[in-house]
């Protein structure tokens, strides 16, 4: 490769019970800046569904109240204050796109904590995914986010693993998607659709074994390119 | 070694312009966990100087409003809700501590952000330090948080590093200790004390850069033991 790889990276908030995982989102920067790839972070600038106290696991607000976060600026901790709203994004800047686990995908960046597979993605995410796929983007996701990737590319049977839990791989599969298991740090590769999924913390112990999983996961990706 | 060493972590917060920077708090976690040792984390529980929007870098709200937020509850977002009150701490269950960086280190965790080396550290810091010196663990602090180690032992003239910050250092010196110019991802060690400090995003370009660091800074600190 002549030049460096970029990928976007569509962070969700920054916290697991509310937003983006946050060692899976560090852990996925610092995957693509050890291959030698870029990264721009990018989140939606919408409200969060809620925001959680993560000491007693309890709401503090919900959407619609005065003082609820908003994903773009939570966002921005993880990125740095170096962020973008998820609605100026442009496939044909990129080579891949990756979306990091956390709460904040199925509940900000969709619908799915709620409604299960009969969600809605949200505008941008829909757009940014469909771009990207058209685009023949590689498209990556971890954790609890591939049930986005089975949302959107479901109807055309993508292949993805959320690790090894029976429900929620009965849910992908009513999508048309294929759920395969995988073990903590394995990634499950859809060459055709170019798509590439890995359990992190559904599975993984510990920070280390999460770590693995998102240098593997990104390893994979770039061998698609 | 015949049992696991055992970190203490120190959280200010959650994010660079109000709390502990990310990159460094979670890259410090993976490099514990990665040399086989094992981590527990702890915040003050008391409500931040400010709370910065990290889009706009403008406060939102400050000490004293109703909606500022809480160290410890938002230091729980990097630690998954594993975290511990820091008034809590007691230096005999561990054999080393350790302070990421972030503007959090200098306005929560003491006032050096506001008053320079007049400073006063929060009780709870105070005395984990001090505890922590006088049972013989290894102190270990990067980026801006070696600032804390100068105000807690200048006065026994311990060697630290924030990088190559002419008036910082100037400032360290004041207090009796002594500044040492480090690259991004060297570690300064004081033996005689058992401190170990690096700068991380003093001087680092990159996450790859910091997580180098703080695994220079975890492998010299255990070194000590």
């Amino acid at each position: 490769m002549t030049s460096q790889t970029k990928f976007a990276v569509i962070l969700s908030g920054c916290g697991v019970y509310d937003g983006s995982e946050i060692h899976e989102a560090v852990t996925t920067l610092l995957a693509i800046d050890k291959s030698g790839s870029e990264y721009t972070c990018f989140a939606p600038n919408i409200e969060q569904a809620k925001t959680m106290n993560h000491v007693n696991g309890i709401a503090d607000t919900l959407r619609g109240d005065e003082d609820n976060r908003n994903v773009m600026i939570e966002s921005a901790r993880i990125a740095r204050g170096n962020i973008f709203d998820l609605k100026d994004f442009k496939a044909q800047n990129f080579d891949c796109i990756i979306f990091p686990g956390g709460m904040g995908a199925i509940s900000n960046l969709s619908d799915i904590a709620e409604k299960g597979m009969n969600c809605t993605l949200q505008d941008d995410v829909k757009h940014a995914i469909d771009e990207s796929y058209n685009n023949g983007l590689v498209i990556g996701a971890m954790c609890i986010a591939p049930m986005l990737i089975a949302c959107a590319l479901g109807n055309k049977g993508v292949c993805v693993t959320i690790g090894n839990d029976k429900k929620l791989a009965q849910e992908i599969d009513k999508t048309g998607a294929v759920h395969e298991i995988c073990n903590a740090t394995d990634v499950c590769v859809d060459e055709k659709l170019r798509v590439v999924t890995t359990p992190c913390y559904m599975l993984a112990k510990s920070i280390k074994e999460v770590a693995q999983g998102t240098e593997n996961l990104v390893k994979a990706m770039m061998d698609l390119i």
